[in-house]
């Protein structure tokens, strides 16, 4: 068997899995923003019909699943896993939607990472030759996670200026041994413009798992400055396993480090001796991009497992698909504080994985 | 490529992995029930010398893993990733232990599947060839537990005599694509006093992933009969897919279904056709054997995702190793509830994870 463990951290893939289907869905404020184009279904109202917020946020994990799926020509009796995460206790979203589904499930927890998580491990799954075809997602709840961790929602406490806004939104892929049906893509991807004829294959190409890297910061307000060094770590680790520099991606984007953590992991970047040019013309952040940030007033940016996920998910693979871009290095991160362990004094440790996409 | 995936839920192994070291830590409860001789570390104080009962389990976590490398002969830098998680909100216990350890680190979350839920993944990642040797891992903490899901410990509430004792206790193990060093194992095991010259390899064979099953049950002091079905399930998906009887196995294991959940289990079972003298003999329940029902006063019996990771990691593992067992089936057992779902009206999700271990 070829070697599949590149250096300390990167694994790289036999036959590298294709993304057969994405789908992103998104809340009203996410509809309003930049990349509504891109979402598959964008809820007017972000209850969803649902009684809870909770349910909601589970609905939209399944819509955006059950979309991908469509989009994917598979049915549900050749999905052999799903694996996905969110930020509620308990994986609640998650857990409620793989009760609905009722395929076999695993589930993840990274935080806002979670995305980059499950897109590794189903491609390390189907790569394995574990499954012929795998569900992964992710999904976060501005309502949901506001009331876990910071305050009623009703009570409409004043954010700091770099509190991040956490995304109303879900992204889910289908991962595949086998090549998409692109005819199927291109009549149900979101803009619904493109021929399918002009659309392309995408494959996992290999990824990064990262480690826990804490920064001493103890502010629940400045989760971008938490986590840019762990994204920054992995991204480094990318390029020393692969001896790629950045200019190999025509992308490297970072889930929701918002406007602040963009800011510090570029600087981080470039103080690791980076080419600046390259670090401004190829780096971008998630969460800089699902928001207009003078319109509509989200502070230091988006957040949440559902930032990177809809916006990969959605924009990304989109342009992807449609050859605009071919090389892509997509780094979710996480902050994994708890709810309690600001209390106890601890600061915020924070996690990113990366996972390396090429068309074809 | 061989077919990995066999029938429905279950995937089997190129070259099934094997388990190069184990290791247990309990609380003091746990130390003064039956299986004290099997852990590799009893505490005597369950705060560890920390501030909080959760630094403390994330301590305990840490300690069975350097405990289980240590057993390994291996050293840190050839571990390779690592695969844990925990009850606690945001993986609080597995995301400090990560930070300490400095490798590569996927968080998990299953409830209290999590230790077979960390042990398949980590065999399909060691045996895709991602990874020369992983740490698997989970643990649980009667406190932490107990303040996140019930009632504050100082209000010394009534339980039920339904409720089970989350287990303060953890269990690690390193997966590895080569065979074990007996000797080093021999000389570290909890008893102590078997020779490592009789001692066996362990191998995992194959495994069953789990669907989240419901059983419409509301009632949070009565999990067992919550993750029961669950359990059924997989245990019948498992017996399908690979075409065996119950009679294949020396002990077929669920993880915390306690002496409730056992009973609607064994039940279930029979109700479905298995033999009925099969499954009184080979069939138990971690949850019944961590503590001694009469003396130990824990009610329905043992939970948590440090019962079925530390009764495996120690005694099991440790019957294993001297011959005593031959073929071992493990199925952790999660309760996918979360701190507001019951007072939501929603009802108790379970997920049950099946991993088959044999010597050689």
């Amino acid at each position: 068997m070829a070697e599949k463990k590149i250096g300390k951290q990167t694994v790289s893939f036999e036959m590298s899995p294709y993304i057969i289907g994405a789908a992103a869905v998104g809340g009203k404020k996410e509809g309003e923003g930049p990349l509504y184009r891109f979402f598959d279904q964008i809820l007017d109202d972000d209850m969803f019909g649902e009684k809870t917020w909770e349910k909601a946020e589970s609905k939209m994990l399944k819509e955006a699943m059950l979309a991908a799926l469509q989009k994917s020509g598979k049915e549900k009796k050749e999905i052999d896993l799903v694996l996905s995460g969110d930020l509620l206790n308990q994986l609640m979203s998650s857990s409620f939607m793989a009760r609905d589904l009722h395929l076999p499930f695993l589930g993840l927890y990274g935080a806002c990472s979670t995305m980059t998580e499950s897109l590794l491990l189903g491609s390390m799954l189907t790569d394995g030759g574990f499954a012929h075809n795998i569900i992964v997602g992710a999904s976060s709840h501005f309502c949901t996670a506001e009331r876990q961790f910071r305050m009623p929602v009703e009570h409409g406490n004043q954010r700091p200026p770099s509190a991040q806004w956490t995304a109303t939104a879900a992204g889910a892929m289908i991962i595949s041994e086998k090549m998409a049906d692109l005819t199927q893509i291109g009549t149900l991807d979101g803009r619904k413009a493109t021929q399918p004829t002009s659309l392309v294959n995408i494959r996992v190409d290999c990824g990064t798992i990262g480690k826990v890297i804490d920064a001493g910061v103890k502010d629940a307000n400045q989760m971008g400055s938490a986590m840019a060094p762990a994204a920054v770590d992995t991204i480094l680790n990318h390029l020393e396993d692969t001896g790629r520099s950045l200019d190999y991606y025509d992308l490297v984007l970072t889930g929701d480090l918002g406007y602040i953590g963009k800011d510090i992991a570029a600087d981080l970047l470039k103080d690791a001796g980076l080419d600046a040019e390259a670090v401004s013309q190829r780096y971008d952040d998630c969460g800089t991009m699902l928001y207009d940030r003078e319109a509509q007033d989200v502070h230091g940016g988006g957040s949440g497992c559902g930032c990177s996920a809809s916006v990969f998910c959605g924009n990304i693979i989109q342009r992807m698909r449609s050859g605009e871009l071919s090389k892509v290095l997509l780094i979710s991160t996480g902050a994994m504080l708890s709810t309690i362990s600001p209390f106890q004094g601890e600061s915020i440790p924070g996690i990113a994985h990366a996972v390396s996409l090429t068309t074809c």
